[in-house]
């Protein structure tokens, strides 16, 4: 039987969880691809620690340039992350000839272009399922399954730590900063969340769904991004008064010439299955012309699931190496000479439904001139509610409004928040989904 | 360009949407596989009826042995459906080295051995995405994503006729036989919906998905097959009241030696996805040790999503044949000498929670006979209510229960039915995905 030897670079959370699938389900993977997969090298600074799992001796490295310029490993995973070492290792393994499976979607959306071109003339695959929504196959799905489809929209819940934070703040009343304590000391989110909580990580993954999804290169500056860190409990008890959760959203639409790319929180309808999604796990919905709407649900990220996205590549490349199928499949779904340009739509062109939340003084007429530059603005009413009960003189007012487009409401709202009857600035929350 | 030469056998519903696609979409297809795709040759019956496409001439024939028999055609989609003439063109068409793709799970879930034995020794592909949950990608996440992961269980809806009826009942309140109808009115269903109210399509289904996940051939008959035709409104109101939703379920879970595959209405919490999927969707729940739950949710029926996972296959194979990569996965996702027998538990011995309803007399002492039986039998009680009003004497008393074993549960139940205070026969509906 023939047997393929791999190489780690990380041994971090997910890399354990690599090296644990990779030994202890070896015999299932060789039942199913026919080939044995050999993890012959780990590089990790930290050789020593007790990760769990029965090593062969000798695996361990702290230099992975051994794995990189080892002839005899022919699959590399690089699980080290970031755009530093990660990006030099990649390029170098790359030249090396090695076939490359990754889960760095920072360095992807950052440097994919640099990176899929030196594979490309290499002649090398390079995968990347792990890189977003964890063990989701949704890279496999719009490559593979949607080839035949035109692709008009996908939007996802692509940030575990934003969703557990949302969904607890949904379910206890708890304010963000509450909960975002209690999603770190779950591990649920990092000692520094902003990457996070910012819509940061979501615009990355955004970024790769919509090149993939179009066929166009995407510059992470042009996805409009905001993060979670503004949503409040007032809000929160709104979205369930209109029958919606507030969930941060991965948008990105295709219009043909144009594309909207958008990270924001957004209320959805409960009767969306996107607003079913609860607690850390992650789901894309993607929508095409033949299929309709397709939902993907599973756990976006944690050690096994993400290890399993990236054994998932591994074993798709070791079928092409098996087969002599090396890139079977263009990266990033398109063939090269067919990736074209198509220009994002700034957030102010965009149209959606809107929920406003006003604080402004009890007196009379104030709904009527809040209505009246709404109206100017070509901005239509479908619901107005006074929520709570008046404090110190001040009421709260909340709306939703039919379609508007997105600079027309902008200009209303900072319009409306020079009136000297508003008592703080008017809060905006997109609708999504319905 | 290299050109790969289509021919397609049948051409109703989905066989025009196949069409439809690959000519309409060409140019798209291309760009994403780098070779065109062409529609060399459609078979029907009926050729003259306008289909809404542009055919080129001399496509179409009445004799499909035109189609299997061109040294030109790579590549046959079949879509006439049932286990007649399209076995014989399927094993005809293996013989002459075309690469198949087929809808056809009723064939495959009966005579799939032969078949697959067929194409193996013949050294072509097969492929069946389209035969289970239409546009879900169910077989390649299965085959590919979960390649690496030891599959527990799957839970399905996957008959859209089934969903629709029960999502109707469900919003309306109305009997099955009306919502029957109402389905047959809007095309969901067949005249003769036997099939599909039956469970029988479903068990088609679950018999391949558990197959490819577990690497076993079933035996159809060895599936547990109930229906949906005698779900009353009093039981979806039921359902309603304990938090649940009736949903026809596939299942099948995996303990090594033994697994269970049954299909059956079950009552299913609201706050469980499978909950969400309503009207005539379906959804596929995979549980994998290291990806945890994951659902894949979509059309499962219908022109242009069936149509659209007969294309990813075709494009499947025709990515094999451009790379000279045939069978690169095997069809029912382990090598064939790791197929191996596993034995299917009777219904009997499988453990859930269930729902009863009883009819009695109402007279003091009648809860207790009955709880005494269920409890003679180790089944213990999770609630007690009594529904409705008394009418003619006979008053309704609902219970769910903790886990008990099936065996009890139907003997217990015959025993109960036994007595002189019941007035008609118990209903069980098991309660899944706690």
């Amino acid at each position: 039987m023939k047997t393929i030897n791999i190489g780690l670079l990380g041994c971090g959370t997910v890399g354990t969880g690599v090296a644990k699938l990779l030994i202890e389900n070896q015999s299932l993977i060789t039942s199913r691809i026919g080939a044995v997969l050999v993890l012959k090298r780990v590089a990790d600074i930290d050789i020593n620690r007790d990760r769990g799992i029965q090593f062969d001796k000798g695996v361990f490295t702290t230099d992975p340039e051994e794995i990189i310029s080892d002839p005899d490993i022919r699959i590399v995973i690089e699980l080290i992350g970031g755009k530093g070492i990660a990006k030099d290792l990649i390029l170098k393994a790359i030249d090396n000839g090695k076939q490359i499976v990754t889960a760095n979607k920072a360095l992807l959306a950052d440097c994919g272009t640099l990176i899929f071109d030196a594979a490309k003339k290499k002649g090398v695959d390079l995968a990347f399922e792990a890189g977003v929504a964890g063990c989701i196959p949704i890279i496999k799905t719009l490559r593979e399954s949607m080839a035949a489809d035109r692709i008009k929209s996908i939007t996802g819940i692509l940030n575990g730590t934003c969703n557990y934070i949302l969904s607890k703040c949904t379910e206890s009343g708890i304010t963000f900063e509450d909960a975002l304590k209690e999603a770190q000391a779950k591990g649920f989110a990092e000692a520094d969340p902003t990457l996070d909580v910012e819509g940061i990580d979501t615009a990355h993954k955004l970024a790769i769904l919509t090149s993939i999804a179009y066929g166009t290169e995407i510059d992470l500056d042009q996805v409009y991004v905001e993060g979670i860190s503004n949503i409040t409990p007032v809000d929160i008890e709104c979205a369930k008064f209109f029958g919606c959760k507030i969930k941060l959203l991965a948008i990105s639409k295709c219009y043909g010439d144009t594309i909207e790319a958008r990270v924001h929180p957004a209320m959805v309808p409960c009767d969306n299955i996107l607003a079913s999604v609860g607690g850390s796990m992650n789901a894309v919905q993607i929508s095409g012309e033949a299929v309709g709407d397709m939902v993907l649900y599973g756990h976006g990220a944690g050690m096994m699931p993400t290890a399993n996205a990236v054994l998932s590549d591994t074993i798709d490349l070791a079928r092409n190496i098996l087969n002599n199928s090396g890139q079977r499949i263009p990266f990033l779904s398109y063939q090269h000479n067919h990736v074209r340009h198509i220009s994002v739509l700034p957030i102010e062109k965009i149209s959606t439904c809107y929920y406003f939340r006003f604080s402004v003084h009890d007196r009379a007429g104030v709904l009527a001139k809040i209505s009246s530059i709404l109206g100017n603005y070509n901005i239509s009413l479908k619901s107005v509610n006074q929520k709570g009960e008046r404090q110190n003189g001040s009421i709260t007012i909340v709306m939703t409004t039919h379609l508007a487009e997105e600079s027309n409401v902008r200009q209303a709202l900072q319009e409306i928040s020079n009136l000297d009857i508003v008592t703080s600035s008017p809060v905006l929350i997109r609708i999504e989904g319905k």
